[in-house]
């Protein structure tokens, strides 16, 4: 079963390119974008939520034209390992999930998602060969209509300098930038 | 001037590839990583941090390790055009950000950069052309510490089933899942 345009292998080096390693979690999401896509209408432009931060942001990123900083693609940190493909006229979309229900007769899988095993102690090799071998068997579809206000484009607006550290900031965010009213990460 | 192993030109064409426009934010993100890691010590291991959400993002995943994906990379969305390179041992890191009073012999980028023209009045050859003119010189530099609770690696802990919708999530959420608990951005 191949993943979008992709062979499981190559998909798999291209992940690796990217993302560091050959990430189980990528992986599968290599799937999930791929029955998404064939679940929507031929040809329309999309934008995409992905439901946690972790790994999947980077196969709809390597998969759809949907990046963070395009702006095309927002995570919405549910913790939930779910992708949604929506169109941008409509708001409609496929959501694909992994299922926990079709994960039962996948040991490894099931054992690398619920973290049965220490890292350790998992053999990453049998783990991405029942990937392949599952394909898209352990993930289910629902169609979904995006709530507008998330499905929103937000504007940046004026730019402005901000009067207390002097660089550029959105003048909407207030008299200083979000860091001089205290956001900043820094020691 | 080159972006990190890149030509001007190659990176232009592999940001295109990825976030579907030689977009000038991600094209002057590309001198920001530069600067970033010539002030890091060689070789060591780092993460990053995005003060916005707008292009630079995908400008630190298309020229680091750091992804949204694997982690590396967070955005902290404060509207700022900034990026920090920090070490993994120390929290200890460089941030870079467009410096608006070196913006100002760049005519350019400084129209591009505060919108003072519409969109379609702005020629995009002509912006690029400055930027890759510009490289580093409408930048600075600062060296910084990543606060410890921003620097920290979150983990997701023990993986339970959602008793409403049957999904999985991190136990730790609740008794219910995020999306169960009011989140889910469908209607």
């Amino acid at each position: 079963m191949n993943v979008c345009k992709y062979t499981f292998e190559d998909y798999s080096e291209i992940v690796k390119n990217f993302h560091g390693a050959k990430a189980p979690g990528v992986l599968i999401g290599g799937f999930m974008v791929d029955l998404a896509i064939r679940n929507l209408p031929d040809g329309v432009l999309y934008d995409a939520i992905c439901e946690t931060k972790t790994c999947l942001p980077d196969a709809i990123q390597l998969l759809t034209p949907c990046t963070i900083g395009n702006g095309w693609l927002k995570v919405i940190n549910l913790g939930l390992y779910a992708l949604t493909l929506y169109q941008k006229e409509n708001n409609k979309g496929v959501r694909v999930f992994l299922d926990a229900q079709k994960m039962q007769t996948w040991p490894e899988i099931k054992t690398w998602h619920f973290k049965l095993k220490q890292k350790h102690e998992q053999d990453m090799e049998k783990i991405i060969q029942e990937i392949k071998a599952a394909g898209d068997t352990v993930l289910s579809l629902q169609f979904v209509t995006v709530k507008p206000e998330i499905a929103k484009k937000m504007h940046k607006g004026k730019i402005a300098i901000c009067p207390k550290c002097r660089e550029t900031f959105p003048a909407d965010n207030g008299d200083v930038c979000l860091a001089c009213q205290g956001g900043r990460p820094y020691l």
